[in-house]
């Protein structure tokens, strides 16, 4: 089947993602079957970590009846932990008399961790389907984090085709999201394409995979360890794209300014702090903010607007924050979080 | 008086930080006071932000009897609020007239905003004397933080040579500093020296320096908001002195990490994991990582060690971590603290 993956950047990768990544290039793109495994993520375990993430793929190989370079394998959970690899040789026999068309749902629970919710996406239009689920809810920021996402259509497509349209719709989504500046050792998303029902409208099928990618990363950015709100961080009027990018992505880690979402206080001196800060070019005086469409300041200060509008933006779920900088035509927008006690609780203890 | 300063990196830096850093230039380095005002930045203010920290040295000067081009100016608290000009002019007359040499305590109390306690170090050296007074919780990362410093020596050095010194034991101190990312508006850090005494040894000032500002920046840490350890991550064996720097800052900057160090927990994946993310060369093989000198990992994988010794360690005030990279011989270290939940309590809101 046509397949494209997009893993994570980071050069202490789990054995999972090299196994993975080597099989991507061995089978040219034609992969069977994915199998996933969560409360381990099999990172930090070296060697013996290879050797059992190629276990893996043998069983699933051996299970399902294709090759063992047919099978790419993911997981996701504690680092530095060896896996327990008996448990899963046993299981999988067992898990592959259960495949099933319907098994989605099952599929998007059992890859969870920490996550609170299943995260599912489904796009249909005339002549293909598009569907996905992921999980992830913490150590997530740019370049894959530790996310897990799984896409699949029934349109035909070529490998390279393929890889192309995921790797484009990943960099809009998953990677413009922000919870806590972690890039993660286990970040995958994997995109199959059966062809069962011929070739799609190649514009109709972008769009789709965009949305289905967009509609996974959002559902994640709710489900975030801790967070109350999610928090879309445009910057626009940027020198260009790279430094808009650059500058969305430092607001939207910098604590200070997670606490004052959490607080829904509309500290707009933070935000033009870290704008400062992030190296890009920038001149306070050509500068505007605004909260929900509300200007706050412009040219470096505040100006007289409508404060209780503001507030009631700020209480809401999801809050929208525009950083012109008047500067040029770069355009980057960032999904972000804030920062609540449950983070901290989440995160100060793995054992 | 021989005066040398370090002002924020921050493009977005306020007013006093504009009108100081002008009148380091008139002036030759040839200062003879400063005033300082706690509670409100005036950052975010714009040219009235400008007009008013102006004000502040004409007021101040004109209270000493001296030149405004002879003093500088720095404020520290909220962004954005107008300053209440007219109860700084009317206060100024009277602080001059309590100016005594035995008032450091004073001020040290007098510039604290959520400082919890005061900060100050003296170094007594054979024929010359370094002491000095710094506030600094919250909003505290690389090159200068919502931190002031002032630092008086009696020893005669001209600016030029006192400038180089002040540089180089900032950059290992205070800019080694990591609480929260964020690089403030405001962050200066004067050193004035009255020549009184005559010239010193040069090695000796040297020393004396670097330990007042270590001092004050530990000082710092050991008060930062919702912290309760201070963490000293030091990387070894990296290509050059540039990528170690960089790859401890990662570190001690990761929310993650520091919710691991909240909770006791030697998390060694996590460390790894943000070694691994901060694009610096890295090969996990190659690397070691010990908490107070009990080394945890080798080879990119856990190996045995005496974990009550561990924890123990992590259970102290002041944890020592050390990433060996063993790659070449850079070298570098940042003094970071964790995160607890009254960082967030203190930042959720500002009114």
């Amino acid at each position: 089947v046509s397949t494209a993956a997009v893993f994570t950047t980071n050069k202490f990768c789990a054995p999972p993602v090299q196994a993975s990544r080597e099989r991507m290039k061995s089978s040219g793109g034609k992969i069977v079957g994915v199998i996933v495994n969560s409360g381990n993520a099999n990172a930090g375990t070296g060697e013996e970590g290879r050797r059992v993430a190629e276990a893996m793929c043998d069983a699933a190989a051996e299970a399902i009846g294709c090759s063992t370079e047919q099978i790419l394998v993911c997981s996701t959970g504690l680092i530095g932990k060896t896996m327990p690899l008996d448990i899963i040789l046993a299981g999988t026999p067992k898990l592959a008399k259960k495949l099933s068309r319907n098994g989605g749902a099952d599929a998007a629970q059992g890859i969870m961790t920490t996550d609170k919710i299943t995260k599912t996406a489904l796009v249909e239009e005339d002549g293909f389907t598009v569907g996905g689920i992921a999980k992830g809810c913490g150590m997530i920021s740019p370049n894959m984090a530790t996310m897990l996402a799984f896409i699949t259509t029934d349109a035909e497509v070529e490998p390279e085709q393929l890889q192309k349209l995921l790797t484009e719709a990943v960099d809009d989504s998953f990677n413009a999201l922000e919870v806590d500046g972690a890039t993660s050792t286990n970040d995958t998303v994997v995109m199959m394409a059966s062809g069962r029902r011929g070739p799609a409208d190649p514009a109709k099928l972008e769009q789709a995979i965009r949305k289905v990618c967009s509609a996974l990363a959002l559902q994640i950015a709710r489900d975030a360890e801790g967070g109350s709100k999610v928090v879309t961080v445009r910057v626009t009027g940027a020198a260009n794209d790279a430094e808009a990018k650059v500058a969305a992505r430092r607001i939207s880690r910098n604590p200070l300014v997670k606490c004052s979402w959490r607080g829904g206080d509309p500290y707009w001196g933070r935000i033009l702090s870290e704008a400062g800060a992030s190296g890009i070019a920038f001149e306070p005086e050509k500068s505007a903010l605004a909260y929900g469409g509300v200007t706050v300041s412009r040219g470096g200060i505040e100006i007289t607007h409508d404060k209780e509008k503001v507030a009631r933006h700020m209480e809401a779920d999801e809050i929208e924050l525009e950083l012109s900088l008047g500067l040029g035509s770069g355009t980057g927008h960032i999904l972000s979080v804030d920062l609540g006690p449950g983070y901290i609780r989440e995160n100060s203890r793995t054992s």
